[in-house]
């Protein structure tokens, strides 16, 4: 499964492309951080970071975009315009047809360091070792991105495993509602 | 001066294009609200808004997008929405050469009643008034559409001007420094 993992920013946005093999097996295929300036416009700034991230989406086809979930950040013009370069983003795998999964900061720690409440430095150290490469990734937005792709390498076998027992026992369900009500006619009848 | 005001949101999100004429001459040419189940997934629900703004940039062909700028809202994954429904459709504006400019939603009240604090009512009141509509817009969020348009048809010229102006003194500025330099030159040679 090639995932694609986006670390949402205006100022730096980190992109990332790790296949999931067998097991917990993952390789980095590539890694990179999108800049914009500050003064740029708003709309200049989106459209930057959309192209580079559409183009990714172009040339290494991954079949899922996981995008971290923004909940609230200390400075709330920051926390809009990472809203913002998430959902350009989101939007643009949409419209390929691409699956897109959010994760929230806590789940990608977790599922990378076995930590929720790990730090930067933890998640890099751990990035580096599950990938096996030989230097750590830099700036942390880089760590992030490939944080969040081996998270929902790891996660979406999970995540569907769930989805399908919940069909299942859906469809159990119905069967049985039917079942009864064919045994109820036939006493009446 | 044709402009596309935008009310941004998941479950509503307002559209409306506006004519600015000679002065405050001002009259509406289309309302609308597109709505997008809450059930819906946020790459889906966003791809949906988007579409909508995207075609009505396509048949009404505005000048400028102005978008309601989002600051603050009590429920941060509503804010989060709202800003990722403002992010898309200011790139798609983009990606057409339109111009996008954000307002405050107190620089639109204060435009269209003269008070940055007015309530829904009111601004509902004065738009449907300024635009001289038959009934008043309906839901608060086509009214909210429509005075972000009025609000840019209004201020557009302004911050022209003061950009103009900005200009001009940075040229004269520019050119005070070169006489200076060269009357120092011709001092010293």
């Amino acid at each position: 499964m090639r995932v694609m993992g986006v670390d949402p920013g205006l100022t730096r946005c980190g992109l990332s492309i790790v296949e999931g093999g067998l097991g917990r097996k993952v390789t980095a295929l590539d890694v990179d951080v999108v800049r914009t300036p500050a003064d740029m416009e708003l709309a200049q700034r989106l459209m930057r970071v959309a192209d580079a991230a559409e183009h990714w989406m172009d040339t290494h086809r991954p079949e899922a975009v996981a995008i971290e979930r923004v909940f609230a950040q200390h400075n709330v013009r920051t926390a809009m315009g990472t809203a913002q370069a998430g959902g350009v983003i989101a939007l643009a795998a949409a419209r390929r047809g691409i699956a897109v999964a959010f994760h929230t900061p806590s789940e990608v720690k977790a599922a990378v360091t076995g930590n929720g409440t790990a730090d930067k430095a933890q998640v890099t150290a751990m990035v580096t070792r599950i990938l096996g490469l030989q230097v750590a990734p830099r700036p942390a937005d880089a760590a992030d991105a490939l944080a969040l792709a081996i998270c929902h390498c790891w996660r979406a076998p999970l995540l569907e495993r769930m989805a399908a027992a919940e069909a299942k026992a859906a469809e159990a369900r119905r069967r049985y509602t039917e079942r009864l009500a064919e045994q109820r006619k036939a006493v009446r009848g």
